[in-house]
């Protein structure tokens, strides 16, 4: 079997957990696996580097901010090397150089196009343990680029899709994915398995396990992941195309408190304001999640949506630089607000979901702001102070606790 | 013109420094040249990072510590493209991997063969700052490599020779070179000029501004080379084949306190023994400098030799290990001796030089242990005790504080 294991920075933060990863890769090893490790920097290193150029320069190049990042891999994958070769089990370390990890040119935010495995397959075919640096590429002018949030996920992927290897098993601090997040939802269980696109939904709804983009690619190219805890050993939660067991109507509650809604008042109701809205949005790379559009005033419309926390600033300023062009009133931003979500396969096929999950929220007196729904998610927008309250409701309304 | 300038850890110790550093080049820059700049780590990065990799394996292979070190030239040469990207002048950082600086291929002591300037050569012609990692290379398998001790020097004279440079200026913490090390000497002078062949020989005598191989390089492709400050802007010394004005008698005196004495008592007296014991050393990397035999008792013959004193107690465990074949009796090590030399090309020409040194010597009451001598080259060995003040009544006896 040829397993790609990754691991995170908090994973690799010291020299005694860099000993502790090298071990669990030996003990792979030794069973007659072949082993890939992808791994990120060692615990706060990126932020530290960041600083560092801040203070330089507090609008450093993205391509020179890329050029040193990059350090932060190439230390981790060194070190592992060298604590695997202290057990006495051959391993290298490979650079995006190396490892031939050809991306897109555009620095900070890179996207994979092609591995040449070539080197990597001949490390492997001398019973070496491989390890890669995770989050990093080379473009076509030969430089180094990073991959942005998520990346390291993304490299490790990426490389179980180009290897064809049998498993990508994600290391994380956490056990697997949680039907709620067990810091607020108490009796919040680990779940063995789930959809891909479950998957998707958790974590765009606030479940930060794994990032969209290394879900997205594993589900494209078919790789099986198994999101599993550096910590111990317990068996993780394997994400996978189908499912092997009878579905829960919903596998997961998420609770993202990091959402702003904006609301853009009395636009002109014609054709194309909504267009012109959104369009400059997607321009400046925000992402709008929920929509609502509702009848105002004197032949007018309000549009209501949410952001990132994070954007809404900016979008504010750029609905106002457009204000002519979108034709509005006003335009108002709340910040406390957090986005509920539920998610689960099985919701296709049952209606009755929404009722349940509203009458939940409406058993403990929270109010809905807005909703969105997709084919295997419900989202509603209720006010921050009411988010883990809701959270909890919905987890027991669904008797999510018992297995 | 195209200048090449190398700035060793010292002078990018710091953010200050890489600032004070970045302006220095601008300065350069704005002057209409073309400025290629080589770095190495900054301060004792490359010292931490050994020490890290030595908690997690004393013993780590080779390949790992290079892929681990050269982390470090790599965040100087980011952080210095920052900080002249700040100054509003183009500045591009390049690694071994896009400065094309190929190598041997033997890790942590490899050599430089090869460098293909495209790259470079494109960056300069879009009028940008090429701040290049020093110290690191690429061997034919695609990995990294490093160049061993004054490797950064070596990567800028190379780069100098390669590029067809005007000049290479090498920054270090000292002005220039001087007739002595003024820490020890207090009227030591600094010289303007010097051959390559009397550097080399202050090199090899202990004289620690530049190392042998980056003058040995400078030399064989003719790169003028300019020793100079990173803290002021005094001119420096300028190093290269031949110096315009009449030369005087010697240019410097070195002392080297890092030399240990070697005695093999009791070998016999028949052809091939100084062979078999040299050639033990050299396959194991060791420099013997003086050597000196002498007729010993009973047909036997004693074989005295000075070696790095870092590297004398291998040197005795070796020679133990081949005791049979190099017919030995007896073998003792001294290691609290000293070297002091006098370099100077006008010395071929004039006789009773040699004579001169041993006088001041004689008139201090210092006892001369070996002697070896080049055509510029005298060398002393001494108790360890009495080094600097050999070197002091040798300075004043050749007049050397007089310009």
């Amino acid at each position: 079997m040829l397993i790609v294991k990754k691991f995170g920075g908090t994973s690799v933060g010291s020299n005694e957990r860099i000993v502790r990863v090298a071990r669990r890769c030996v003990e792979e090893y030794q069973k007659g696996n072949d082993v890939v490790v992808v791994l990120s920097a060692m615990g706060k290193t990126t932020d530290v580097l960041l600083e560092q150029a801040r203070a330089i320069n507090p609008r450093a190049s993205k391509r020179e901010l890329d050029m040193l990042l990059t350090t932060g891999e190439q230390t981790s994958v060194a070190l592992m090397a060298m604590a695997i070769q202290a057990m006495h089990v051959p391993a290298i370390s490979l650079n995006a150089f190396q490892a031939a990890m050809h991306t897109t040119s555009n620095y900070g935010n890179a996207r994979l196009k092609r591995i040449d495995t070539e080197r990597i397959l001949h490390e492997l075919s001398e019973r070496k343990i491989v390890i890669i640096t995770g989050f990093q590429g080379i473009n076509k002018f030969g430089d180094y680029t990073t991959l942005g949030r998520g990346g390291s996920d993304t490299t490790a992927v990426a490389l179980a899709a180009a290897l064809h290897a049998d498993a990508c098993e994600i290391y994380t601090d956490v056990d697997g994915v949680y039907t709620a997040d067990p810091r607020i939802v108490k009796n919040a269980r680990k779940l063995d398995e789930i959809t891909y696109d479950e998957m998707l939904d958790l974590a765009t709804s606030g479940a930060g396990v794994l990032h969209n983009r290394s879900v997205e690619m594993a589900k494209k190219y078919g790789v099986v992941l198994v999101v599993r805890s550096s910590l111990n050993d317990s068996e993780g939660t394997v994400v996978k195309e189908e499912v092997s067991v009878e579905r829960m109507l919903i596998s997961g509650v998420a609770l993202d408190k990091k959402a702003a809604r904006i609301s853009v008042m009395g636009v002109k109701d014609e054709p194309g304001i909504a267009f012109k809205l959104f369009n400059v949005l997607a321009k400046n790379n925000i992402n709008v999640d929920i929509i609502l559009q509702s009848i105002g005033r004197d032949n007018t419309k309000d549009i209501s949506f949410t952001v990132d926390e994070d954007a809404a600033d900016e979008a504010i300023e750029l609905i106002l630089e457009n204000k002519n062009r979108i034709t509005l009133k006003s335009v108002n931003c709340k910040k406390d607000v957090a986005k509920v979500s539920i998610v689960g396969a099985g919701m296709v096929s049952n209606p009755g979901v929404a009722s349940k999950m509203f009458e939940a929220l409406y058993n403990v007196g929270v109010n809905i702001n807005m909703i969105s729904t997709s084919e295997i998610r419900i989202t509603v927008l209720v006010e921050e102070k009411d988010g883990e309250k809701a959270m909890n409701a919905i987890h027991d309304a669904f008797g999510l606790a018992e297995s």
